[in-house]
């Protein structure tokens, strides 16, 4: 039986686009025969003109409704998930207001803009038996599912002992000071919208292939930010993770994670490999942004070997952003809370390591948005 | 006219005999017409046999002396220079041995084992009005003074942000716990070893690029460090430096220079670049393993613009360190105690960085090589 999934599309800027784009791509190109996607309603905070708007431009079939409002949105009866496309700044009022009205989440990354906040979306979720899930895509693409096995398999590249992993957007010009990129009302900079990429890569790759009981969050945590002149807001920031494990999990070992992210220089250049995993037997390069990889290469030390390649396909043209949205509607046909490949817990340790880098730099965003109160009107 | 240099050397070691190979080529080959190398004695502290050994494999000519102490090394009357070729646990004692006795030194890196030492040693050699180097010759290759130039000039990758710099030597099986790579008692271990180069890039690409009054120690040292179990030493070290500048200087911005070493992984695999310089307008990529780099790439981001790569020769089948031996000698013939592509202040402020290091790591050597007394038997 083929389950469908009816989407609330909380947010009409270029993500949710991007991402409802996606949705409208035919399941079957890319064989999920089981699921399909349809979006029933979109809400604008602004006007429900706006929210029309996003139905036409994008010919969203089957008249989904248009909201003024995103309480308007989260009451419709006939919208099982809301995803969320605000910026970082209002993830958590968004996921709770929401949440709080019965429904399943999907929210954009990075998930809150401090753990505390994370912790409360995950117990609500929890206690009123809804869906919720960081809607990091890259975790999804197949890439990644491939990559994840091969470290988890450890044959091919060996015991994983130190991982770099950058997104850098090559913007040395700089950001008006009214982009939410820099903007710290939108708590902006690069670590919450760029360095949640790297710090995915270094968890996905460390953390994530040990068994779940053997998951252990960073033994040491240390970091250094470049603030960005005209507001304040990171704009180089560098992390150095250790884990107390390799993986697969040897104990006598502990494992290097070194996320980098930054506005002023480019992490893959022209080819250049963004990601490298590098491992006692060889090597694992992710080559495209960290957030779309398109192509790994399996590098093994022994020159005897051959080097060996994966291309990512995008079925349909697709940005590849459906991946998310099929866990996300089998979950919720499985009846589950959480998606193993992106659990809560994981979401959380991210947000420490975040929380953690942020205060040995002294980057705090304003009151209401670091805020777990709720209501606050952003 | 030409300025023979007469050389000494203490200790037959691999690395001695790579050096006096280098020695006895002939300098016009790689366009040196103004200077000439002399071995004019060898000294092993175990045997004048073993000293005879190695004048006789390599075929030196003119009758170098053979020594059995390096006493006696350092008092021949027909030695300039002596270059030191023993482990870096003994570098504090020999150099200071030579530099008692009014020899001009070259002395092997890791420089010393602490910075305490290496300041002694730099004391001694200004009272002395001596000569006084690290022996860093990768510093010395004309692929080093080209780098070095690109960023100075800075119109070809812009304003440096980060440097990633590893040497790692793909060892995963490890060593013998008598190898001097992991012997406490010889300051074995990934840092001193092999971390130095990647410090050496970080530097000479950050702070080197500096006018010498601009150049300031990292505002930040982080570290983390992995232990061999057999043995304690280091394997696995990562550190993280920030510099309060960009380079060419621009106090708006920091800049960091993430420097790597391990045993366990490879640095460069299959033509991966080892080190990655990175501006804002595109990063020069560095290939061969750290010490001995063959080939350097420039890589513009703006994708209209060619990449550039230039590879580097090794005149008369070199292994790269006679560059640094012409150093030695234009600075004897000048009468200049330091050279300024290696300044004793640089060798200082890095053995600062591996002592924060250690420190952080909770790494100590011996007693009796940390120490600053002279003379101690090692």
């Amino acid at each position: 039986m083929v389950h469908n999934t009816r989407w609330g599309i909380l947010a009409t800027g270029g993500i949710a686009k991007a991402f409802v784009k996606d949705l409208l791509k035919n399941p079957q190109t890319r064989n999920a025969s089981d699921i399909t996607h349809t979006v029933t309603a979109v809400a604008s905070s602004s006007s429900s003109s706006r929210a029309q708007e996003f139905i036409t431009d994008l010919s969203l079939p089957g008249m989904p409704k248009a909201y003024g409002s995103y309480e308007e949105l989260v009451n419709d009866p006939n919208v099982d998930v809301i995803y969320i496309a605000t910026p970082h700044s209002h993830h958590y009022q968004n996921a709770r207001l929401a949440l709080e009205a019965g429904k399943h989440v999907l929210c954009e990354k990075a998930f809150t803009v401090n753990a505390a906040q994370a912790k409360i979306l995950v117990d609500i979720a929890r206690k009123k038996n809804l869906f919720l899930m960081e809607a990091v895509w890259t975790r999804f693409f197949p890439l990644s599912v491939q990559v994840r096995d091969i470290i988890r398999k450890g044959g091919e590249i060996g015991e994983v002992v130190r991982v770099l992993a950058d997104l850098s957007i090559a913007n040395a010009d700089g950001f008006d000071v009214s982009s939410r990129m820099v903007n710290l009302d939108l708590a902006g900079g690069a670590l919450l919208d760029l360095g949640i990429y790297s710090l995915t890569w270094v968890f996905q790759t460390l953390y994530h292939t040990l068994p779940p009981s053997q998951r252990k969050p960073p033994s040491t945590i240390q970091s250094s930010m470049t603030k960005y002149p005209a507001t304040g807001a990171d704009e180089d920031t560098t992390i150095l993770l250790t884990f107390p494990t390799t993986t697969p999990a040897d104990d006598r070992r502990a494992s290097h994670g070194i996320a980098t992210t930054a506005f002023a220089v480019h992490s893959h250049p022209r080819g250049t490999p963004s990601i490298r995993i590098q491992g006692t037997k060889g090597e694992i390069q992710i080559f495209g942004p960290a957030f779309r990889p398109v192509k790994y290469r399996v590098v093994p030390v022994d020159e005897k070997k051959e080097i060996r390649e994966w291309e990512c396909e995008f079925p349909d043209g697709g940005h590849g952003m459906y991946w998310e949205a099929d866990e996300v509607a089998r979950c919720l046909r499985d009846g589950k809370l959480e998606s193993e490949r992106m659990p809560w817990e994981e979401s959380i340790v991210i947000m420490e390591v975040m929380d953690e880098v942020r205060r040995q730099n002294g980057l705090v965003y304003p009151e209401k948005i670091e805020s777990v109160e709720y209501p606050v009107a952003l």
